[in-house]
């Protein structure tokens, strides 16, 4: 039995998340159909981010296991063959006896595209959220720096799967702004040891009220402190969200022979 | 009668091109289905260029005439809640009496997106043309300087719409260059003061056939010389084409009231 680990890119517009489901095409169902066909095996993957329907993926890493001789390469190869467009396998490499990328995953980096102003993008149709009014990127900077650091962040947790602690800990939020012909491009990222149930679309919601003035800067300890969902501002649209790279214990590091 | 003009963006990957065709979708036919929407009028529009099926523009230019009383910008507004998200009226202004978008056309720059190596980005696809074999950028740029400059492009003109003179003045052909993780990204540019039908494309085809070592640098000018289409590269493919701006005659300038 060999235990590999693969770096994965997809569009999640097509897909209802990761997670296979019943009567419902996802990123995972298309993925071990792929498997199947390529190694004749039916295979169980594990995401280390169970991403949602829309959200996409630049370094999404599965874990699986299997008994094919197919060197990593060829099987790389061979799935990208079989996959659709919008799904594609960047790397595969051996991994540790029973690595799991779900229990592997020690970080997680993930990156929310807004465009503000009049004009739609047409070329980023669903993979941005388009604000039609201005945002005030150095108050939504100043909100950031708030939620830096170890906190409780169940104000930003969305009902559905409660976890047992809801501390974590963010280690980067990182805003930066392009100017455009009309409006701006901004780009959210976020790192941190783990995310609670929409808790980077619900930042990035909040963030989005500070940026258009419905809510200041200094506002941002008070909403952590009260540990009430409804306290922070909505979860922003999934077609903006992209899961960027996962962080792993050192102890799954990787060989791609 | 009002004369208008106006810029549009498009996605072209789900059109039959601009032009109106029976029982097919075009970029033409769904802007005239919005324009007859919002303005109820039957309205005839002229775009600058004709792009193919596939092919996407960041700036075409369309003239029209209509009696609508609508501000220019309402104007705008109202079409871009009728369009499809992958058609998108940039601006919308007024144009001098008798305005005719081809006709005033004096210039146009056509940009062509290749991606070498052997990952696909999941974003581009239909995008740009992924070439899985390495181009030499240098040899390409040095078979680019024969082309710049007045000359007879017969040789890079596809059957299909034969014009009265093949002589074109390419003003400008500058290719660039972005290392990514596996192999790079590849933008061409190409400004002329007219195209013959597929010139860009033919012009793209023929430099990638000397990036990859078939054709050598110095093989231009005979080609040029040979007015002969079987001389030149194959045809790239048309989802990697935009059709970028326009230049138009300095009497056709625009007040966007």
């Amino acid at each position: 039995m060999r235990y590999l680990r693969m770096t994965l890119a997809y569009v999640g517009t097509a897909y209802a998340g990761w997670q296979r489901q019943p009567n419902r095409v996802t990123v995972q169902s298309v993925l071990e159909t792929a498997l199947a066909r390529v190694i004749g095996e039916c295979v169980h993957t594990v995401a280390a981010g169970r991403t949602d329907a829309g959200v996409h993926a630049l370094g999404q890493v599965v874990s699986f296991s299997t008994e094919t001789r197919l060197s990593n390469e060829a099987l790389r190869r061979a799935l990208n063959a079989c996959l659709p467009n919008d799904v594609c396998v960047l790397e595969v490499c051996d991994a540790p006896e029973g690595f799991h990328a779900l229990r592997a995953a020690i970080g997680k980096c993930y990156r929310y595209l807004i465009q503000t102003g009049s004009l739609r993008d047409v070329f980023a149709t669903d993979r941005l959220w388009h604000c039609r009014y201005e945002l005030d990127c150095e108050k939504m900077r100043q909100a950031a720096c708030h939620l830096v650091g170890r906190h409780d962040f169940r104000s930003f947790q969305s009902r559905g799967s409660p976890r047992r602690s809801t501390v974590r800990e963010l280690r980067r939020l990182k805003i930066d702004a392009t100017p455009l012909l009309a409006g701006q491009r901004i780009s959210i990222e976020i790192e941190a040891d783990g995310f609670l149930y929409n808790m980077a679309r619900n930042i990035v919601g909040t963030l989005v009220e500070v940026g258009r003035g419905r809510l200041e800067p200094d506002q941002l300890p008070l909403i952590l402190q009260a540990r009430d969902r409804r306290r922070a501002g909505p979860t922003a649209p999934a077609h903006g969200l992209y899961l960027v790279a996962v962080k792993l214990r050192d102890s799954s590091s990787c060989s791609s022979t």
